[in-house]
């Protein structure tokens, strides 16, 4: 063992803007369409969901965007988040690469959600908003939501999936704890909750109808907005400080990626690592490659078409064009929660299109085989989601063995899997299975897709 | 808000030496005494146990232990912990005071155990020892010994209260994921623990037998040994870093504290946090108060007797001079179970005796209330132990403001509570109560304390 180990940023350093890509993209954003009109939507058509501050970020090509000084001073709670040299686990592959991770479990919620949260609930504060609503499956973004609705004084409704509100109780007791309310969803306090349960009394909910009936809530009120904790530009604006913060700790390390890994569900997280190393690519600078892991049992990026599609179940939502297994397909169960979402965010699906990124998928059980070896050597127990990018980064540093090449590889680490026990029990135990979904599904799924006219 | 909130050291600043209050003590420890011949025993009574540097740094009485670069490598993954200024809790209450804590909870495990599960498998692989015996509770210190032997190599066997086995199965994935071997107790795999259980088949077990069962096991083996995770002299030793590494935290925010809070179980976070400050205090220089807080339901300190007792339940372990309620005291069910031990640290007893610390005990719910308004204002939901210290530090502030005083108060949060969420659905369900023994049950463990010749 030689060599730093943990690379740390003094609180001053937390960085003081966040950068958006899409001052650099060589090519622009599809724009976005209105779930009535199928026409490009305005600002004011999204005033009923967010406040003007973030619809703007929404859309701005500025390519910096200053964060404000109190959601700084939050982030002093655990930003900047440290990154680490993995030095047991390059020597338990055997690899001549240099492994380097980001990690954002240290943060009071467990996992990166908290970046955008903080941010949320600061704009929102900030334009009078007094409620804010929001979806969540297994709980991580409801749990930072509710996180930052405590320490901005909003009051956090958040809309849970039922079957999670039931198996999973434990988020929602952090949900609790830090003053939010939490509904079984399908609920009846929404048309569409109770239109669904009229017809299915015992539904197990999706994140699909969750979405709808938070944004059915926020749409009513004038003092209550909506929330969402990945996909859109402005969610992912807020994540870049975590890549931002990954650049000034690898020169203190003297070095650069050649690889940068994530995992996707929605997309935020990866794009909080990758975003400004592309950015920096883009502006002539190095380029690593960018490696997006998703599930295989929900795989938009590698399987998904590029298509117009909704957010939701209920199609209240906008459209945004985006790699999609379309909004009726159900993802099966397995334990990486919040990698089980229909689609991937815009700007990241953009990026595939434009052959900036690349994706891979892979199963469950490997993830998890690839999650106990770090946690064995690295100490951290890392969430089903983080394994896809243990898994991913293992994977680049066994690449780089067999080619005798000594890269560096960086990764986020996106959360730790204190709240997941329950994955890794099933895992010793041998009850861990790859979850699957039939190519019938997918297809039915995919033809269900909205035909929309193809903007100028 | 105002001034700077975390404050961080470099892993160079990672202490290269542990403080050994026995150095500074104006009185020695009573000694330990034999179980069989209740005379003091000596290094070769203690050797099927534990390896000789452990033995020797439960006896020395040189001040300064140097800590050896292999378990300060492994230290680099988390230490130095942050040390953070309570701005927003300093807020909420309305007080003069400044309150600091050291934020333990950043360990792999999510608490301050591992600072010597580490040294402990380091000591023991170095001496040649193959497996390491130990029990625990909750768990919390079987998940800390299990990450241990991870990444020293050595296997480690974990008796678990049964009860604890059963109903929280989530750390015992920890301890899987690690590795580890966890086993309810009693067990069939001890003597010990097969005449338990004959007379009581379901026997719902006690830390006591499960510690009378790991010794069995590593007593019987040259290629195994016993480790304890608090209480002993080397453990409180080993968590010396805590407040080593805050002294220094506090230099940078140009402050010394005037209370020094930590709650109390086996004695060893407390030990941590408040040693180097007692230590510096009897050479001379500032002594703050050190206040000790404990569990009302488990009231060692407060109501227990100064006298010797045995630290397991089948007697199988030395004696020592301690507040004790009587090892077959069995302390009600609350949340804290960390807290759950019917002994105090020798050394923790002494310094009451002495006059040098203070003792008050607080009921689980106000504790909990104390975890939540901590949760709501600085982010971290503190495990129900830490709740303990984080009560005794808003009690200091309160008082503060009433006195109008500005003091500067640290305490140590020795650990996040995201596995213990059971609780705090109780507790924001309203179905936590304070928990209570009978002064009936406590006089008769009392009475059952061994009668011991005083030795000269």
């Amino acid at each position: 063992m030689s060599g730093q180990t943990k690379f740390l940023l003094d609180e001053s350093r937390i960085p003081k803007r966040w950068y958006n890509i899409q001052a650099d993209l060589p090519k622009a954003l599809p724009p976005v369409l209105h779930p009535g009109t199928m026409k490009p939507v305005g600002p004011d058509d999204l005033a009923p969901l967010f406040p003007m501050e973030l619809i703007m970020q929404e859309v701005t090509t500025e390519r910096e965007i200053d964060i404000p000084e109190p959601v700084r001073d939050v982030f002093r709670l655990w930003r900047p988040t440290p990154m680490f040299r993995a030095h047991r686990l390059e020597q338990a592959l055997g690899t001549p690469a240099r492994i380097f991770y980001k990690y954002e479990g240290v943060s009071p919620a467990g996992s990166h959600k908290p970046n955008t949260a903080i941010a949320q609930a600061f704009y929102n504060k900030q334009a009078g908003i007094r409620r804010l609503t929001t979806e969540t499956g297994a709980g991580q973004w409801g749990s930072s939501l509710a996180f930052a609705g405590a320490l901005f004084g909003i009051d956090v409704t958040v809309f849970q999936v039922r079957v999670s509100y039931n198996q999973k109780p434990y988020r929602r007791a952090l949900m609790e704890s830090y003053g939010a309310r939490c509904l079984p969803s399908p609920s009846t306090e929404t048309a569409y909750g109770r239109d669904v349960l009229s017809r299915t009394p015992d539904h197990p909910g999706s994140l699909g109808i969750a979405i709808s009936e938070a944004v059915e809530i926020a749409a009513q009120r004038d003092d209550t907005k909506y929330a969402l904790g990945s996909v859109l530009n402005h969610v992912l604006l807020h994540q870049t400080i975590v890549g931002i913060e990954a650049i000034e700790q690898l020169q203190m390390a003297d070095a650069y990626p050649d690889v940068v890994v994530g995992c996707t569900g929605g997309g935020s997280n990866f794009a909080g690592i990758s975003f400004p190393f592309i950015g920096a690519g883009l502006r002539g600078g190095a380029k690593p490659r960018i490696v997006a892991v998703e599930p295989a049992a929900c795989p938009s990026l590698t399987r998904g078409r590029y298509a117009y599609d909704f957010g939701d179940t209920a199609h209240m939502t906008p459209l945004t064009k985006m790699h999609t297994l379309g909004s009726t397909f159900t993802p099966p169960g397995f334990h990486a929660g919040g990698l089980r979402y229909h689609g991937m965010a815009p700007l990241v699906s953009h990026l595939k299109e434009l052959g900036l990124i690349e994706a891979v998928a892979y199963n469950q059980v490997e993830c998890f085989e690839a999650g106990v070896l770090f946690g064995r050597t690295e100490g951290i127990l890392p969430a089903p989601e983080a394994n896809h990018a243990v898994k991913g980064a293992i994977e680049e540093a066994l690449r780089c063995k067999r080619e005798g090449r000594a890269e560096t590889i960086l990764f986020n680490l996106c959360g730790h899997g204190h709240f997941d026990m329950q994955a890794y029990m099933d895992f010793s135990a041998g009850k861990l299975t790859n979850q699957t979904y039939s190519e019938e599904e997918l297809a039915m799924a995919l033809s269900g897709l909205p035909s929309v006219p193809e903007p100028a």
